[in-house]
């Protein structure tokens, strides 16, 4: 298990709300800013934030426009996103298999 | 996409490292200090923390004793960790089966 399969998860991609953003960003293409926030039911605060930290890490790329009047922000993945969204799903895959190829054992409580 | 996997995901479990603790547990059935320490590449110090979030959430037990005369931390999940671990697992595979059903779409940089 030198190389277990959860060394080669990035923190960036791994955390919660932003492999919910990747993964969204992904399915959609493109996706807005209000869609995201209703979808994974977090503050505008929060959803910007975590948005700051896939912009830096240039996994995505963040557009700002106007839907007629109303102000939109439009989200979508980088090349080099689509690649760490990927490997995080490779690594995901490795790790599910090997904790599911171990029957269950007996717990501490049992 | 209300019900989006990424919202049944607990933050206690998903974290990389504590993901990790739990997978090598399950695994394992009762692992060592040492060697969870050197199999995710963590400092003594940032397995502890991780273990104490866990132990705290009751979802593994922390025995403390010895091999020969050398103090050794044995580690296993409780049945509410089995639980936990199971969940999580879920919500990936919901996760990953929805990015994969999705074809690559063409990135912001392509």
């Amino acid at each position: 298990m030198a190389d277990h399969p959860a060394n080669g998860l990035d923190d960036v991609v791994h955390q919660r709300v932003r492999l919910g953003i990747m993964a969204i960003a992904h399915q959609a293409r493109q996706v807005e800013f209000g869609f995201l926030r209703t979808t994974l039911q977090l503050t505008a605060g929060n959803l910007g934030q975590h948005l700051t930290v896939l912009e830096k890490a240039e996994l995505i790329q963040i557009e700002k426009g106007y839907e007629g009047k109303r102000p939109r922000t439009w989200v979508t993945l980088t090349a080099a996103g689509q690649a760490a969204l990927r490997d995080e799903i490779a690594h995901l895959k490795q790790l599910i298999q090997q904790v599911e190829q171990t029957e269950t054992p007996p717990t501490a409580d049992q």
